[in-house]
């Protein structure tokens, strides 16, 4: 996590300010990346799952970076029919079926989708602009952020792709300061470490493809699965969330051991060893 | 953890360099005062068991702050011994007695010890200037003044208490830049905010008392417990390492429900939903 947030944080204090984590008791990582049409599907499913959570106010939901195409230059913008009939060998039409059976999935969780004309391309500084988001307005101009990234991306005609005063539209569209967007977008050292080291975790924690749900670093799920499975993925880590498992109290060792096994200090003073 | 990196950390790219999350595969955080006579001897017993653990190179030690005393103000020093009479209602022939069965724990963990003459105050500074250490010289360096800190509150006779100089010249036995070190600890606002957030985290957790050691966010031990403790601590720990429970893969629900269920992208593509 050391890198996690690097970058410009002049405004730091007013995240924390905004944040209490004692109000939140478990969190939900997710690894997406905005040209990712099931990232966008499966955010839409697992929100379904955590607005029947009973606990859902006590969750925490962080986005975290992925790129499907790290190596893609900026500037590599292309339309995606015809990307996708390259790729897997299919004719235009056969592309484009695709496209209309995902935009069916889209639409049965309410989201529109554009299923001809999208095109595809760089995304490391729309997520470089989701770390500022976050370190700048907190969790939720973030998920506002991401929300409206994906929106631009799947459902109107405007590119998302290497459009500076799209990308500052739309932070600004998400609450947070235009210009302290542009400033971000302007500089690609701004939160590029964060993004790579979201991209080193997700490799770490074994994921190879998004979506990547993780909750509280303990259950994982790949894909987007349906919200069922989400609810039974929040339900089982809210059943195992902290108090943390504990390891050496009351049992044979410290009741038969020395008095100084698992003496601690505490606002009352420390444990007096005995004689 | 959204505080957690606050304050001063222009160098913070030379901690990435020097840090690699891959090669760690554990993480143990251990909170921590260093007016805390267990957490010295908690620690050595912690590094015993470490030093014969198997995967110790793939552990990542983290030290997170936890003030004994938060509203002790700053300047506020004393001896330790007519403290323990008074707090615990012993004449200062028990407290010294008390001090000396301390000092016979951290003997046999081959710590020097001073039995008399010791004084306590405000770790605040402590706490701010070993959130620097990490962030310009990772967790070594931090662990190294952590190191030089105990042995100075604990085994030396000049006190590590309000005393600017002492603490810059500790900062520089660690490897730091003691002009950086001295920068951080006149401004009382730097890492600040990383101290509160650590004493906020170890309140979530479950800790009112130190030492705290959690590994992998799934178990805790709490106290100076015997190495033996620690021992089992990791190995149950590495048993439970990444990768994570995973959640609805090759469950009835994918194996019978639509072809979307799970459905992911990754560097090779998306998966194309079916006809």
């Amino acid at each position: 996590m050391d890198d996690l947030r690097h970058g410009l944080h002049q405004d730091a204090e007013d995240v924390s300010a905004s944040y209490d984590p004692r109000k939140k008791q478990m969190r939900v990582e997710i690894w997406s990346d905005i040209a990712c049409p099931w990232c966008y599907v499966g955010k839409a499913r697992f929100e379904k799952a955590l607005a029947a959570f009973p606990h859902r106010d006590a969750v925490e939901v962080v986005h975290r970076s992925f790129e499907l195409d790290p190596d893609r230059p900026k500037g590599d913008t292309a339309a995606v029919i015809p990307m996708l009939a390259q790729k897997y060998g299919m004719t235009e039409a056969q592309a484009k079926d695709a496209e209309r059976r995902l935009g069916d999935n889209a639409a049965a969780e309410g989201l529109a989708y554009r299923t001809e004309g999208r095109d595809h391309g760089n995304t490391f500084d729309m997520h470089r602009l989701l770390h500022f988001a976050a370190e700048r307005g907190g969790r939720e101009r973030q998920d506002e952020l991401i929300g409206l990234l994906y929106r631009a991306n799947f459902a109107e005609e405007r590119s998302v792709f290497d459009d500076t005063e799209r990308l500052v539209a739309l932070a600004a569209d998400a609450g947070l300061d235009p210009e302290a967007a542009r400033a971000v977008l302007d500089d690609p050292t701004a939160y590029a470490d964060a993004v790579r080291a979201d991209e080193r975790e997700a490799a770490e924690l074994g994921a190879n493809g998004v979506p990547f749900f993780v909750l509280d670093r303990k259950y994982g799920v790949s894909g987007a699965q349906p919200a069922e499975v989400f609810t039974q993925a929040l339900e089982q880590a809210w059943g195992a969330r902290p108090p943390l498992t504990v390891i050496g109290a009351d049992g044979p060792e410290s009741a038969d051991g020395p008095e100084s096994d698992g003496a601690a200090c505490g606002p009352d003073g420390c444990e007096i060893p005995r004689a």
